[in-house]
């Protein structure tokens, strides 16, 4: 069995953001000779996504919109967690809504993907480094 | 190290339903013989989720009401990814909620599950073909 | 390859709780030997959940109001889930915005984590004993 590690540093200058990781993955899968396995791709800090859905810009938006109503950034006082000096308890729950990891299947080298399936970075607390960790188990 | 891998073809005749996997995957991992290892059940197109819940008609109907609820289908001009002449972008939207894939554990050659775990297609824009993947690495 | 398997069991006395499974997780990945590979973390039970995001109780408070405000449990009579004689349906679809499963790499004998990373059991219907399950495969 071969494993492989990579992370992959964003410094998103907005405090939301959507980034496709699909490029950056494609070239660590490459990267680590795999041809069959398991990868993981997920957010290593807790205000951060990583989903799989589709590269359009309309649905980015709606994504936005329907985050932003259902756990509002603002007010900050309404949350509890903002008691402690944070302003982030809505990116914490907008992570939790769309998930920390996903992990894809590797097979003949490829990442093994219906035709639309994108990996993506949602940033919900941003104008900071962040990482995103790859692993690769296979062979 | 072995990996197996096989797809699930579906063809919903209506927009959204919930529809049990679990046969179709034990068979999978059945023709596999992998005893000890990961089995990852993914939807290969993001409009459709594939998680574990009970398989249980009025929870199946809570969901839908749930889902309609926060990610409402009509009106369609309500979300930006509909200008582009799809009328979908609900179903983004509620695959996220409901997430994309799921790992289960194998252990002794079977699905490592709890007394009610099943694992579920859910369809939220039906009426075409889609696939589900299934992919087992282990020994 | 090896693999490893162990059943973690709570009784939690209310019926929602957050409970920190990490330091249990480090010890049965210390127990496994495993250096390299993943491990995967599900609850075994459809009304509850395994989740990763950050030990902080004011965030907890957040997740509780936010999880009662989209699915509350009552009342009861809202959901059919609930005419079988159950009165959990709002147990299962909480379990499913905050995930079944978390899947973690394993790298040099740690689990790989950003800085506040920790796993949570979440737990929607308690007051019984329920099982979550430590699945990890390497080397």
């Amino acid at each position: 069995m071969k494993s492989f590690r990579k992370e992959i540093w964003l410094n998103i200058p907005t405090r939301r953001a959507f980034v496709n990781l699909t490029p950056q993955v494609e070239a660590a899968l490459e990267e680590s000779g795999i041809r069959e396995g398991l990868l993981l791709v997920n957010a290593m800090h807790i205000s951060a996504s990583v989903f799989i859905n589709d590269d359009e810009s309309g649905l980015h938006h709606d994504f936005e919109v329907f985050l932003e109503r259902l756990a509002p950034h603002e007010p900050i006082r309404q949350y509890r967690h903002n008691d402690t000096g944070e302003d982030n308890a809505d990116a914490h729950i907008k992570r939790q809504i769309m998930g920390r990891d996903v992990v894809v299947a590797v097979s003949g080298g490829k990442l093994d993907f219906g035709p639309w399936e994108q990996i993506f970075y949602g940033e919900f607390d941003g104008r900071r480094k962040k990482r995103v960790l790859v692993k690769i188990i296979g062979e």
